[in-house]
């Protein structure tokens, strides 16, 4: 048997980890042949690939990044994608294609996989926006740097009496915010799932100022304000309509210096959310992925992806995912208000 | 209404955060007092208690350890000691009391709810081997340190030619071995669930050192040899029946050195695995147990624990995890071994 | 012996383990009263004070910020300010007053010196550009801070072929770049010692991008632009003088995009940079720092600083640092911009 | 121009960067030829050297251990050694050797300089002891670890009313437990520099435990009773006369627990202690030492070793570190011990 295996979308802590297990248990439990295409899709439309061996993947377990590159590239967007992608998977004699990636690169593979190439996903994004999965690859490591982030502005932001907002990753569900933000002990979180008002923030942070000195206000970059609130901010987006760097971060940080008089600094985390060492949390959720992804891949159940529910990592149809978003739940975000 | 609090058993990374959680969440939201007992059941045997506020658990979230401290007493086992906890909870007026433990702890306030004080459970344990939730306060910490150890071995090891042994917590399950021996690229990982045969690891060692020079063994502190194994180590047990500290790895590190006649060095992490900074992954667990637990205790549901279960967290009877431990999965010693 | 202490200036990482040594050193081995000063120079001004003893500092070493709060408040800018310091100083009875800060607190402190109150300095700065130590408080650790984003950078960079500029504090000297960027191996990186040409800075971009895929930028805050550089970037500092958060940061990396067509990204690492636990060299600096201060206020030993000479923490006389600031070294330079 | 490269001794963090700063320094800036010999001296008798070019030392800066091996061989302790190293240098035409190593392979080093091989040193030893430059390759990291681990038992030590004993490496000088003691807030503090007695350190455990309840004891692996004092280990040291692991740490703890009464836990932290990520102070270090190294070798500066004095690396004769050992300073044992 032959598999490929590509990385598609943004890096993320975790990838290689994933790349490692399907190598490894691919080569070494079922004997298969593993192509890794470079570039994510863009890999699979050039025919891009190369023969994987235990010892290409000898020591990248805790690497950050991807040793075989990715790209934003999903061939139902380019002319002809589809249609190489099922030459490439003819001409390499590909048994199956496994996927890791967010998503758009699993929206790709689903319809790769209707294409009548057979495909398994690994979900990966640190946003943790995958409908289906308890978790996705990356976003454990997100939450560890995001909240080592938000532990540091604690000791300045009291020492100076100030309040300190910090921007952080999560475009349409407030994942890392909510997580970094209750592990961190931030006062105040904004995530996409709650139009903030920023009367209400005002209010709060005078009222906690009264015997504490300083605030900590964790910001999704996707936190919209509520409508009809009195305050909005300006354009957020790019042409694409993705979230500029800081902009919301920066807006919220001038109107509550604003209103309240007090010294407000923003922090805006960046891409520093997604390279590095992953948590030995991402490592094992990556492993066990991979382990899942290239057991299904030959046993020939595919067009699923892998799952983490609860203790269990299972195989689930794409359709499970498909065009969905998973919010933080009412629960969590009353958690996470509410202290 | 008036609750009580108390943290039992071994102290591990997260109790502080729980303890935040429930002490800001009762105070704030429901207005409630907390009174937090000193030392275990210790305490409210003793009626040793202090009441709660939201100053107290000022800048306790990332704090190891437990800011009410905690014993290994079980009331059930001193004479009178379930009578003097009910007595206790009459004079404190207590409505229901909150116990954050692991198995000896929890498996008393299940006692001591059927002998009529309504109990609420927090899992903690760094072992993870509470039946009923996918994991437990402290778990994840333990795990990271265990992994970052086990990346820091692996340098020296392959620099120097040799087999590095690394001994872990863990006496009835092997989550640790197992969760740090995979996240950290360990190439043998023994777990009390599967009994090993020494012979089987000299013979993966010595096949792996035809073409790599080194290798790392993740042991369990509750490691067993097989039935009919050729090789066992001579006792491994204190008086009590508890694992003595580096017994097993010591042996097992001897037993390798003499078949295969690499350099094999031990390393027994020891209390390190309990103490320190909650991981942000505990701080969030512990948070979101606090607050279910504290709620439950207003709403009156009492003889529960929290239990995280997926995405969610759930209360559920103390029945559910009565008297049994949770093992590795199969499908995860699979995982581990296959790699 | 009463002895007054301060903290002044912005916050930095090991205040506290200074705060901690002077106090346990100082009332254990001396027998003497220590004053804590709120707010740094502004808590004398107003005579803002509380008695220290050693159930005060427990726990703090590994603290951030400082417990004493701080604040950019000079006594001899501000109208009487000097004169106030004075009476405080009687009406405490203070023999003398640890001050811990950067260069202007030491300024101040140099002053009030000369005015007649016996004055100790200890030299802070995340900065490292007071003269006449090797090293001051906070310095070490936020290398730490930054040569871990850095770390964390280059991953993300490989994977998607990406020029990444991370902008590090620094205003006038380039310690924190330099060190953090020859640390985690940045490719590029620009210091104010040496005025940099955009074009050069390009051209090493491109000639590595022929064999390597993605570059590291570190640039220095207080970077500045070659007279005669063909380059030049737009206002980067506020009214006062001051860098503005990201400003320099940003429009190299516009520069970097426009003439290299390669996409680069800016990350702004801000007051990440100044928070948090201290790294263990900062821990034994600080203490170090704090017990030579209070022996030399015991002995008499007064308008000194401490400072680290090689092994060896001395007392210099203020006139060592008055008015200068310690530059990164030609050497260290060199070491930096050729590897 | 050929330079030889060597690793010799006991690994350590660091080791792969000066070697990647003596690779790059050496071919980019100097265009010389670097010969890199496999595991320390051996290599260089058994004549196995690689040549080393840019592209193999990319990514190793943050890598533990040595790509290049090592060992515990010295030329002049084997038969012929030295004769088979001269030969070797002429084989392969070498206009010198850097030797990075500690104690041994330095004084190795010497005499093979002496024998007409120019040499150049590099100090690298966890335990700092290299006489002549204010630190070594490596010991950074190791306080560094030592520290977080102390940080971690100051937690369960507190919650359980514990002495916790930590044994660290430090056979003659005991660095590690002075600065991982200071900078960790353990209470004692035992080095080989001051020779201890059982009954102070219970009278000084039994004082402090009136008003605390926990103590934490750093145990240099060398650390050895005062003459004449009431309490003597049994042996500690193996046939070779090196410190058994586990052996000084175990018998402190039994005579504490026993004459005090608190319960009493040992951790070793062994070989963790060397291994892993090294600091960006010891990643700045060993680069700076790399690149005053092949410097001096292009210059035919030889017979010297890197030190750092103050903030300078400078070039110095074998003879300052020649059969001496660096102890830690009375001054800083009093610190350490006043605390």
């Amino acid at each position: 048997m032959r598999i490929g295996l590509l990385t598609g979308g943004g890096d993320c802590p975790g990838l290689n980890a994933a790349i490692r297990a399907v190598v490894k248990r691919g080569t070494a439990e079922h004997g298969v042949s593993i192509m890794g295409f470079h570039n994510g899709w863009q890999g699979v439309i050039d025919g891009d690939a190369q023969p994987m061996s235990r010892e290409d993947v000898s020591g990248i377990l805790v690497a950050g990044g991807t040793m075989l590159g990715t790209a934003r590239c999903h061939p139902h967007k380019v002319e002809g994608g589809i249609e190489a992608v099922i030459e490439t998977a003819q001409s390499e004699n590909l048994d199956a294609l496994i996927c890791i990636g967010g998503d758009g690169t699993l929206r790709a593979a689903s319809k790769v996989h209707n294409a009548g190439v057979p495909v398994i996903g690994i979900p990966k994004t640190i946003d943790n926006d995958v409908v289906g999965t308890d978790s996705s690859i990356g976003f454990d490591t997100a939450v560890s740097i995001a909240t080592e982030a938000i532990d540091r502005l604690h000791s300045t932001a009291e020492s100076h009496n100030r309040v300190m907002v910090v921007e952080l990753m999560g475009r349409h569900a407030g994942w890392i915010a909510v997580a970094a933000g209750v592990a961190g002990g931030a006062d105040i979180i904004l995530a996409p799932e709650r139009p903030f008002d920023i009367d209400d923030i005002v209010k709060k942070i005078r009222h906690r100022h009264r015997h504490r000195n300083f605030s900590i206000v964790a910001v999704a970059e996707g936190a919209v304000p509520a409508e009809g609130s009195s305050w909005k901010p300006s354009e957020t987006l790019d042409a694409k309509g993705n979230p500029i760097a800081g902009q919301i971060g920066a807006q919220i940080t001038q109107a509550i210096e604003e209103a309240t008089g007090f010294a407000t600094r923003l922090t805006v985390l960046g891409y520093t959310q997604r390279g590095g060492v992953p948590t030995p949390t991402d490592r094992l959720l990556a492993t066990r992925f991979g382990v899942a992804a290239i057991d299904a891949a030959v046993e020939g159940n595919t067009g699923v992806f892998t799952a983490l529910r609860g203790e269990q990592v299972q195989m689930r149809p794409f359709k499970v995912m498909a065009g969905k978003t998973k919010f933080v739940s009412d629960d969590l975000l009353d958690t996470a208000i509410g202290l």
